[in-house]
């Protein structure tokens, strides 16, 4: 790794801090002179005018900067953005850092777009067999005992292949990340007395979609909540504002967004989001319906497509996560998956939710193939795609978890390898 | 709590939701005509052309939403703000849930305002006491091997009373909490042979104001960092971008933003900010100096001024941190410091990090002061408000972590007490 981390600097101090006190001096004059006049004024006119001021301009330390204010922005030298479709936008995995997604990059998947809700107007309703049936307001819901868990979302449709140039954003940008808060939903079941005989409920969701699935007590009493922040602040329009339907670790389209409406009932509800949609081919012509619980799987995210690598030593970075718990090993290939070696997983490894793994490869310049599989606490093994389509007898379809293998070049450049 | 919750509505499907299949297909008709000229706009534009076509937007479930698009928004209806004066701008505390603070709300404090740097013509320069001075791009830290973690970070300022109508963010909105990711300070340490004799080492910043302190070496080889992203994203300007110092548990204003040099030595550098400022008094008349670390502090959040309550059970909400290690127990006192109850804490509890506590109170509508203290795993207890200004003979300053003390008023008004 050295080799490639040094580089050679003399000793002396660079000219840019050779003359910190003169510099400071009049730095400070430059503050006092431009201080009240730019208060108020955006990053760029507060440069453009020092800029016409001080000679020094190119040194940002030569010229005072943006004073607080009300909301902070990004760097104007970082545009990390989502990949929109018609009907969802993907999460860009590979320009991330450790496991929290920032909220406007988290992942949408709508089917009849973001609806705009007042929350003084919005109310959950929940009836069927229920001793009172109730409606509560995000005020009513913020008056409930909390509770704050961070877990992934992710969309069961999220797979793609078929091309050598496709990013992580690209083949599984349908996962994301928050720190979650609201209310447990076996207290609001708890609230209204659900009756002995119920033993699924349909939850819907306020949008143009009137998106609405069928869910087993069992969940409600389990793990699910009724969610109406996310990482420190109100949950965002794209995920469900007011209040959604958060189920850890299972498919993102069960857990309705916008959630409006939750009836308690003996059997499903046979949505077409659960009968011709969201269920998958199975062994033997078969169709699997109702698989909520989202597999264990990990990608490599560095390097991957489109990166540039150079010999030497690179720490080999990605996510893994499991709908069945905590991620307990992910191993990482860098021999085309003759051996395979355990990866660092940061701590804290929460239960359901995206864990980051490290491996530091020297590369030795020479074409191969890295991949990296993960295995949750259950023992469940991350499969080949190969092992997918035997499964399966598809090549593709909800529920598609299989190891993305990355092809490193002899030039650097790294590839998607598709099929194996 | 039943009572407060409950809100009776008869068993019949409100009329909202009495004919969704009619009202579904016509929207699917809507959302048919409306889709491809919709695409594009914006959600007022949307919502306006939608109202003039359909006779029921006045229910989003009636018109189409806005399309997925590169960057999510919060809804129109939340505005959270930091509080900016000329140099500092404050998380606001009381209207954040769970533990992360969203970057665009984390606290700000500058002493020459945010400078715009590009990251391509930005380097940390090592030199002094080493063995190769060495200079790192921000693409050259991202080669190193990355760590991520939680933690706040405070303003050791971080302290306001006087007046009996302060909110959380105006008392202590002085500190905010991200996932940080970067390289371990003692990673590079290695990389430039510090030498033996270097007991401190000076960070310096690239703002204009060249903001200066010195550390010593020590924490550098326990979790000291070179942080570039924060919350899953590139760091924030007012964070630090394109690098910020890192050290877990100490006074912000020693975890240098804009990070451009680090010279190791034998000495302290003795600067304004360690002689003139960032200094407090303790018994005597004497005055402590390089006073670190941050010690363990709670504040309830909710209810706080200007909250107004109605008799019955409220779930008393708040913060609690330490800059020694994790939060061991946050007590709860509901008549007037008489008596203390253990809060729940929000699980995981991570070592100096903000760390969520709940306490479920039934208000019998009778005037009382509300308090929180916390302890952490090193047995230190947050004192009062008397008793550090007889431990400090000193009114405030650095440094100063008071009980934050609540009056409730028969009224269900909500008020600070100064001086108890």
């Amino acid at each position: 790794m050295k080799e490639n981390k040094k580089k050679a600097v003399d000793t002396t101090v660079p000219a840019s801090l050779a003359h910190l006190k003169m510099d400071r001096r009049k730095m400070l004059k430059g503050v006092a002179a431009l201080g009240l006049v730019l208060v108020q004024e955006p990053l760029d006119a507060v440069t453009q005018k020092a800029e016409s001021i001080h000679p020094l301009a190119v040194d940002p330390s030569k010229v005072l900067g943006v004073p607080p204010g009300t909301l902070g922005t990004r760097s104007v030298f970082e545009k990390p953005a989502k990949l929109p479709s018609f009907t969802s936008a993907r999460t860009p995995l590979q320009d991330l850092y450790g496991t929290i997604t920032p909220a406007d990059l988290h992942f949408e998947r709508d089917h009849a777009g973001v609806p705009r809700i007042d929350p003084t107007k919005h109310e959950l309703f929940f009836h069927g067999l229920v001793e009172k049936p109730m409606a509560f307001t995000l005020q009513d819901l913020k008056r409930f005992p909390s509770f704050t868990r961070t877990c992934f979302i992710e969309c069961s449709g999220n797979f793609r292949t078929g091309k050598t140039t496709l990013t992580p954003q690209e083949i599984c940008g349908l996962t994301s990340q928050s720190e979650w808060t609201g209310v447990m939903l076996s207290t609001l079941f708890r609230e209204i007395g659900v009756k002995n005989k119920a033993t699924w409920f349909v939850a819907e969701g306020g949008d143009a979609a009137l998106m609405t699935r069928s869910i087993p007590v069992e969940k409600a009493f389990d793990d699910a909540m009724v969610v109406y922040a996310q990482n420190g602040e109100a949950i965002r329009p794209e995920q469900g504002y007011p209040m959604r339907l958060l189920l850890p670790g299972w498919e993102g389209n069960t857990q309705i967004k916008w959630l409006r409406r939750i009836e308690l009932t003996d059997q499903p509800y046979m949505t077409r989001e659960e009968t011709s949609k969201y269920t998958e081919n199975v062994a033997e012509g078969k169709i699997r319906q109702f698989s909520f619980v989202m597999d264990a799987r990990s990608i490599i995210t560095f390097p991957s497509y489109p990166s540039q690598l150079a010999k030497g030593w690179i720490e080999i970075r990605g996510i893994a996560w499991s709908g069945r718990g905590k991620i307990q090993n992910v191993e990482v290939s860098v021999d085309e998956g003759k051996s395979w070696q355990d990866a660092m997983l940061q701590e804290p490894v929460l239960s359901k939710a995206h864990t980051t793994f490290r491996y530091l490869w020297h590369w030795n310049g020479k074409p191969t193939l890295i991949m990296s599989r993960a295995i949750d606490e259950t023992g469940y093994r991350q499969p080949s795609y190969r092992e997918l389509v035997a499964a399966r007898e598809s090549r593709g379809g909800y529920h598609f978890n299989p190891i993305t293998v990355w092809e490193v070049k002899g030039n650097g450049e790294v590839f998607l390898v598709n099929d194996r």
